[in-house]
């Protein structure tokens, strides 16, 4: 499993993604889900994967050998003129390795079914949101869903359902996104820590802040420890049932 | 879907279930998913159901049958020794009941299983708290689990996770418990009011406070309507992320 949310704030956009990645319960590893290009002054370009790690990684190989090496003219995400010709790129890579890894050749018991959160922005257009489905489909965030989740969406639903607002700072959106992490990561053995994080301005053009959040994170730590107190005395702070 | 909850307190057991039920997203209806049986002074029994309604009610009528009509000496919920027994009557039916179904005739496009939360109290014995499965077979809540979800579990789990404490009066946990429902019926369409709860006080061998949540319950309005404030005053209180 996994845990990805990409975020659109009136400021920018926020990605957070988790690093655990497992083939049954008694295998499991960490790898990086996120994926950013930059062309300065032109586009940036930021992707979070969720699912079967050969589908994800085959896409994101195909989509960085297409830059280096396309013949001319072709179209690749760094030369398209829209994030929405993005989308339309990374979503035909992603149905053809799911179908040509299912079609002929041994079966596995997993699927190879996998999904993308795409997010950025190229000169002359707003920025966007975009989150990218096993067929090749995808859709668009925007006012009324302002921010898209892939792989396990539900434990750290709540709290960003009740406290997102797309006036937030990128500090505050961490936050929030931190404390739906942690649900998530307390619930289900299969996301965990480190986490990384990037955060694009609008209108810069330039790859963005970004870090990782580790074990030892003493912030995250905090948060975690604290988060507990905090809800207990917001909910003591509620009425108590009315019983007769 | 359904969201049912079980919840063992130090003073007591405490139930709370949604009467959602829908066939298929264009037929959706009301039923009452909790049901209960008391022989005063003996024994207390109080059953949540979750999964396909054929399969439930039928489980219920036949414990309810056999309660009526059972031959002398057959055991049944009413006169066995223990909770242990309870569940392990309860389970077979329920384990029957699938099988019959799912063996010959028509197939169906979804699945007839279900599951159950059990609870209560026969004299001599502790209370107990049971999660009982689609295979007929349960396990019981401890003090390192002292609460059982049925159904849409995700979404209200995280809150029952921070805010859950064994030394909580039925006031304090009825109001974890609508906040936790409030969350999952904010997120999942197939979980809906009203809402039954039951409250159990342990050694009273009487049926417990129990009543309806309506959805025109003002005081499940005001908690729905000021908690997303209370979480984001919870939020605004935890230290922003330190972004450089």
């Amino acid at each position: 499993m996994t845990y990805c949310v990409g975020m659109k704030l009136d400021s920018g956009l926020v990605f957070m993604s988790d690093t655990r990645t497992n083939a049954g319960l008694d295998n499991i590893a960490t790898y990086k889900k996120m994926y950013d290009w930059v062309v300065p002054d032109e586009r940036v370009i930021t992707l979070l994967s969720s699912g079967n790690l050969a589908t994800t990684q085959s896409v994101v190989s195909q989509l960085q050998e297409q830059t280096r090496s396309a013949p001319a003219k072709s179209s690749t995400i760094l030369n398209v003129s829209s994030m929405f010709k993005v989308a339309e790129i990374i979503g035909r890579a992603l149905r053809k390795v799911i179908q040509d890894n299912a079609v002929g050749g041994p079966s596995a018991s997993s699927s190879f079914n996998a999904s993308f959160i795409l997010g950025g922005q190229i000169r002359d257009e707003a920025p966007s949101l975009f989150l990218i489905y096993p067929e090749g489909n995808f859709i668009e965030a925007g006012p009324s869903a302002p921010y898209l989740q892939i792989g396990e969406i539900k434990y750290g639903r709540p709290i960003l359902v009740r406290g997102f607002d797309s006036t937030l700072s990128f500090a505050e959106a961490l936050r929030l996104l931190l404390v739906s992490f942690d649900s998530t990561i307390k619930a289900n053995l299969t996301v965990g820590l480190p986490l990384h994080y990037y955060c694009y301005s609008n209108d810069s053009f330039h790859q963005g802040q970004t870090g990782q959040i580790r074990f030892d994170d003493e912030y995250f730590k905090h948060i975690s420890e604290t988060w507990g107190a905090s809800l207990k005395s917001a909910l003591e702070a509620l009425p108590g049932f009315p019983l007769e």
